[in-house]
């Protein structure tokens, strides 16, 4: 029977120190309510973090790679998806998810949430600047949920679940 | 010797009358500049005006389908590239352009801008609302390009032809 | 940290009686190892045979999926990867297993194998008829191993295992 | 107006001297006859020599790429299509090709030949052994289509060509 997937999506090398306390945060809060972690794979910013804080508690992490090199793999991943298909594997991490959170902002997480918006899957942004939010509501007015902390983030999540 | 190919990326079955007249005349330019255009292929909106523009002076047009199917097509596409998937196709549009150029706006327009920044290109904006540009200057202000008219995209195609 | 990951390769919806029946054992007895078992996901021949076996011993599964629908995912399936990218998704199918097993023959299979054996990974190859161990033993007499029974295919895995 | 696209594939890197004077006048008498040639676009191999060929003779010529690097691009080849997505480019290859020819064989080679054929695609076989006649024959005997020599391959083309 097919699990809830929640992917978290962001920055990598150049994450903030508040996307990365974040993430962490929503690894550990989206494992404690049973759901699993989807995230980039990588060893880095909010992909590493957000696995880091999912299996403190115990969680089930994947990583969807870019890449084929076991190396890249973040060590808090369980099951790595290697799919060398670089960028475009960003369309395969939000298709995967059933609820996707941009946690921060970069050119491949502005990616990920346009191709799931391309997709009409709902997205949940977390800490974003007035830019981003007006960009993406604009874009996607029904789409695009706009939440202040991470607290609120599971609240939304569980209300998507609870209707699909 | 590989040619140069200019990627022009814009909305399908949605796309605005001015978004099809900039595209047409962009095709038309385009071809007129001995370049090849390359667009998302199907035969619907941007997609569809710019490589009617380009045939229209005898231009050689590319697309990049999403799907395998001859029926989708533009009939002013004479090589069709079938990827069969999906919007992870987004990504070979772009690397596959040696410029990128945005003509309106959609979700998947925003996945090839940012799927582009993310691989270091760079990308000319036309006609495009208050919202689209603060957020694309904001996310890379060193590869987003803003321009007024499709004059002005030839010039700036032209000074980035020139330079690499 | 990252979970051995085997995976089983084999024929949808023509599968033979045989090829399911050793699915369902070589499933089960990948679980019982400790073993995630990835295969294509979807709920048809080998995938869902091998997938249903995996569970009768509350193993974990993986399944990618060549579309995005999720109706087409195996009951049996707990992570269900969604790539939309028809048979290309073939090519992470072996990316992301640490051995391959390919169960009977079809020409999804035969592309998963060559594959594999293109990006230099072992294949064993069970219930194949003499033209096909022909085959694959002149095409990559390193890498392919050809086997008897499921017993033998799981021994041969622990080789692999121990030794990566 | 969609243009007739044939797809040579081949042995990259240990190409043999046959296969490479094959694909040279393969890529000779393909564009000869007014189609474009498609292969994978790299400087090695079947892939170089049928590029050089239908040059000589100024033909189009269409490289699908592996990865997203200029210089691996056959100075051949005029129109250059980045995928960026390693061995699953090669479903591209043959899904983009109205007929598929596998000139030689090699594990990449075999992934295309047998994605064409689930893909319901018809490929011709020019100089295989033995055990690759047997195999292809026996997995797909109404798209397998095994000639003599180049000539037979332009004539066996023309039947594809004028009854699809």
């Amino acid at each position: 029977m097919r699990k809830v997937i929640i992917g978290v999506m962001g920055v990598g090398e150049k994450a903030t120190t508040d996307d990365l306390e974040n993430a962490y945060q929503l690894g550990q809060m989206i494992a404690e309510e049973g759901w699993i972690l989807l995230t980039g794979g990588r060893k880095a910013g909010v992909m590493n973090a957000a696995s880091i804080g999912a299996k403190s508690v115990n969680g089930l992490t994947i990583g969807i790679l870019p890449g084929k090199d076991k190396r890249e793999v973040s060590e808090a991943v369980d099951i790595a998806i290697f799919t060398d298909m670089g960028n475009a594997r960003n369309n395969i991490n939000l298709l995967s998810s059933d609820v996707i959170i941009a946690c921060g902002m970069g050119a491949g997480t502005a990616s990920e949430i346009t191709l799931a918006l391309k997709s009409n899957k709902k997205v949940i942004l977390l800490n974003q600047n007035e830019e981003s939010q007006s960009f993406f509501k604009k874009l996607s007015p029904d789409n695009i949920y706009i939440v202040q902390n991470v607290l609120e983030v599971i609240s939304q999540i569980k209300v998507f679940v609870l209707t699909t």
